[in-house]
């Protein structure tokens, strides 16, 4: 019995450390942070500016790992693996981004370069996909093998997690669901197609909504509010809350057409969680109960059971800690 | 050196026969193949019987399946599992059909009557899925580890594959593209719902386009084909065929909403193959060509690439093969 118990201790995971770096670049802005079992240990901002070269940028970059690592008295050599998230369509296989219009205004080979440093196995994605699966892996999809994490803002983007793996498709450029058509011949989008889901659900089609609305109906609250502070993503549910009919109306017809997109997404894909990213998901249970309530009258199986949804928990923290948990989501 | 290729002989996998059943079940007919390597190497059809009780139905396609072995010379024992194939929504993880309602008009639980007779695993999937696995082994996507099989019948179905893994969601419902909305607030579908993909790609709409052509169109060939043999979804493209402007437009708008549906599957899950199947899938590059022309119009990789599109290769055979197939494609 003694033996037996010897064996097992050593085997227990709790109190090793596993660690890996998630870099998040956004449009202007690159947040470097080191993860350890889905918590984000610290993390920093890395300054950067337009036409930076490749070499000084990594070179910065590797400068606040080398400072994360240090306060958290651990070797820079521990590192097991290296995620970025990027904006665009980064070439997955080879470890580099896409064109980064706001920095280097190039593609960046960030596998390359930073091997002038550290053996860590470097990943690269797409800055969605990372979202969904640091959602996945800490936030409001904890636990879920199947999860769909879909981000309302200028546009409508997806990531989608199938079997506990990143779906990018054969060409890394799967989770498009804001350029599939749910209006045929409708709404003009700015990919050239008409009717695609992101001319209905995005933010800047709800914006379009609150301005159609304040302008149709000037004695309305949405109305005062937008002359004042002018029109975003809020008017309408700031103007909801204090009992406004118009604003009721725009979210009516804004969490409508979200409903649609998203009933697809189940009825096609049946994953167990659609997380809802952007910073539109902080109006929280105002903007997903009507949601819910849509979905549920156009899912397919809603009398057998289909995915809950729920907002996001992990704001800005999700790219980093997805980034960083790259290595186990992505096969190559 | 002769020892180091003693053992690397019986490594070669070409000559070894690895065996599976495929069990495809129709509407009235039940189809059993002895499957080895991606190829049916013979298969007998089962007759039943409207009302026929578990038991029975399970000793007489026991007998067909000890009957193949027998005429291929092999034991029942070196089957290695059954798959089986059914409409509706099977409890795959227990084994289990839906309500067969030309057969029992139960449920039919394989897993545990199967037992009976054979050690050997058993699968039970929907029959869309067993035809997608069945194209992607041996068929039009043989190779392909991302395949989405879209059957266009009397409604519209799909099997998807990701990664080479059957994609059911997380409660095996997956695949309803047919229930997904294209045309908001548009045409009612038989699911309740308006819009549906189904209500405007299906032979169903198809039909209905052709008579309301025909109709509007009394001196259109299409029109005298129709009346002397009815409507089916070849008619219009008989007619087109035979050079009829107005079977000509019904097949342009008949493709375009087929289009739509593809493009949507494409910029969500990028496969790299997309199957045609269903019987009008034989109308090979006449239905096709038109559908890859506007596809294409559509798709948001238009310009770097998506996935190629062909028709089915093995009509029947794709289901008792994707069913022979299935444990490879199942995690559980």
């Amino acid at each position: 019995m003694r033996r037996e118990r010897w064996f097992i201790l050593p085997a227990v995971d709790s109190g090793v450390r596993v660690l890996h770096i998630g870099i998040d670049i956004g449009g202007t802005n690159i947040a470097v942070g080191l993860v350890s079992n889905g918590s984000i240990l610290c993390k920093e901002a890395v300054k950067t500016s337009k036409g930076i070269s490749d070499k000084k940028l990594t070179d910065d970059i590797f400068k606040v790992i080398s400072e994360l690592c240090k306060k958290t008295g651990v070797d820079v050599s521990e590192i097991k693996s290296i995620g970025i998230g990027a904006p665009g369509a980064p070439d997955v296989k080879n470890g580099k981004t896409g064109r980064l219009v706001n920095i280097t205004n190039a593609e960046f080979d960030f596998r390359g370069e930073f091997k002038r440093y550290t053996d860590a196995d470097v990943f690269v994605d797409n800055d969605a996909n990372c979202a969904a699966i640091g959602e996945a892996e800490s936030g409001a999809a904890r636990g879920c093998a199947n999860v769909v994490m879909i981000t309302l803002g200028t546009g409508v983007g997806a990531g989608i997690i199938i079997n506990n793996k990143l779906n990018g498709g054969f060409n890394g450029a799967a989770g498009e669901i804001g350029h599939t058509t749910i209006v045929y011949n409708g709404e003009q989008c700015n990919c050239g197609n008409k009717g695609c889901y992101e001319a209905y659900a995005s933010v800047t089609a709800l914006i379009r909504y609150t301005k159609a609305a304040a302008d149709k109906n000037p004695d309305s609250i949405i109305a005062e509010i937008a002359s004042k502070s002018g029109i975003d993503g809020m008017t309408a549910f700031t103007a909801a809350k204090k009992g406004d009919k118009t604003a009721e109306e725009v979210i009516d017809k804004y969490t409508e057409y979200v409903s649609v997109g998203i009933a697809n997404i189940i009825n096609i894909l049946q994953p167990e969680m659609i997380v809802i990213g952007g910073g539109i998901s902080k109006e929280g249970e105002y903007l997903l109960n009507p949601i819910r309530a849509k979905v549920k009258d156009k899912v397919f199986t809603k009398d057998t059971g289909y995915a809950e949804i729920k907002a996001a928990e992990l704001a800005n923290d999700a790219g980093i800690l997805g980034a960083a948990m790259l290595f186990k989501y992505r096969d190559i």
